[in-house]
């Protein structure tokens, strides 16, 4: 069982189907939004509490048992009819009998006309399309630690290396890379992205990478049938469009909150640990 | 905003809403399935702890807020369309502009006919009914305590009282009152209930009463849509088939777990938030 997100919705999810000797592994970092909460007393039982507090105290549950955890961002989920097969950054691949997508919701907004040039000159892994830029100019709109190490390794490759810091202060730039201190705006171009207009400045290049922590889940998985930003989910048993994969938390709809997302993270760890006992007596 | 049970979905929305600055009162008792429950270690966060002390952290919980608790149990709620009316085993009324059926499940299986005859000689409110087997005889099948108050109550008042004693072994009874130690298979008769078949013995009498903890959700909400012992229930925002009235935890449906239940519990307490926001809304 993979299940993607590290947030109340994945680590309950986790805890429930390891309890069930399920072999599961989980994919992702701490969820910001939760960690960096002044106060919480909405979840039942432990009152007045910080966000970070309330997140060791999962962690610390979930440590009790037999869960593997891999920090390494998932691309993309692909149905193979049988199985999943997990996608990642390095090229690696995983296959899993099932997926609880838990991955919380993206709420950045994407920048104007950036749906409408994604593979066209906009992408969201350097690493992976490094080597098609090879000699060129290349945009990174980074918004995390892992903008950072991108930039750092598509800059070996391309002739050029734009950072548009959307992330913190001080950051640990080779520094050939120019840093642009300003807000995207919009993408424009022709046939492909062609230039990010600024508030203050504009930037043309061969290529732009959008570098943020979570992607719209059409992206992640591709067809999977979505209402805007959410996974249509059945939320009685948390399946999806998919047969096998599941989704939980933020990512399957209003309101955001911890009860509701460890609840339906329950429920999904429940459904796909029935899934894989199905199948396993369909090959018996 | 009317809670109906006192367990985790009913604890959890009524924190959720009295956050809210709701009035909130909840009805109902401690919820015997999950206090006499030894160990348990998937509430994430409170690992390995058992059911009395997990539900006094709640009770610990909800105490922090201003919420009204009463152990009255509602007997129905009428919906009046613009309000809903909960009335009382002592005939009181209350009214709410909302209503959260929390209630959990009736895991006791009805006794065979029993849902043939119900008002046609059973009932489950010897106190309501009383007046109508002055002079009669009339057995009591009791779960609980209340029923033992019940068959002492109609007993002034009826020829003879049965009392089946499903509860425990040392009740507080009246002396005139027949105990029988054994268990209801069935009820038989022809246009109403005549007789109850125990396991060792057979009963006739004018009136059977049936005292346990919950009924099922078609007697408490008339009109209700329900399927089998389950409120139809929209998932994703808590609501049922009678506007402004939401439904939350096991009542819902399977899986009977307490993270489940307090992620719909809350769920339901925004709902029926923003129901009553939307109600002074239109009065305003």
């Amino acid at each position: 069982m993979a299940i993607i997100g590290r947030g109340p919705a994945g680590l309950s999810a986790a805890l429930n189907a390891s309890i069930r000797n399920k072999n599961i592994i989980v994919f992702g970092n701490s969820p910001l939004d939760l960690t960096k909460s002044k106060r919480i007393d909405n979840y039942l039982g432990i009152p007045d509490i910080n966000g970070k507090d309330l997140y060791n105290l999962f962690l610390k549950h979930t440590e009790k048992y037999n869960i593997n955890f891999s920090k390494h961002r998932v691309r993309e989920v692909y149905a193979m009819g049988d199985y999943f097969a997990l996608t990642f950054d390095d090229k690696s691949i995983i296959e899993a009998v099932t997926v609880i997508v838990a991955c919380g919701t993206q709420l950045k907004k994407d920048i104007k006309n950036e749906e409408k040039f994604v593979g066209k000159g906009i992408g969201y892994c350097a690493t992976c399309d490094a080597a098609l830029y090879k000699g060129k100019k290349v945009v990174i709109i980074g918004y995390n630690e892992e903008s950072v190490s991108e930039a750092n390794f598509i800059n070996e490759i391309v002739r050029e290396t734009i950072y548009v810091n959307m992330y913190k202060k001080d950051i640990d730039l080779n520094k050939d890379i120019k840093v642009i201190n300003d807000i995207p705006v919009e993408f424009s171009g022709n046939n492909r992205a062609e230039k990010l207009i600024l508030k203050q400045n504009e930037i043309e290049a061969d290529g732009f990478f959008v570098i943020k922590e979570s992607s719209k889940p059409e992206r992640l998985v591709p067809s999977l049938k979505t209402e805007g930003s959410y996974i249509i989910t059945n939320h009685k048993d948390m399946s999806t469009s998919i047969p096998g994969l599941f989704a939980a938390g933020d990512i399957t709809g209003l309101p955001y909150q911890i009860m509701k997302a460890v609840g339906e993270g329950q429920v999904a760890a429940l459904s796909a640990a029935r899934y894989i006992s199905g199948k396993n007596r369909i090959k018996k």
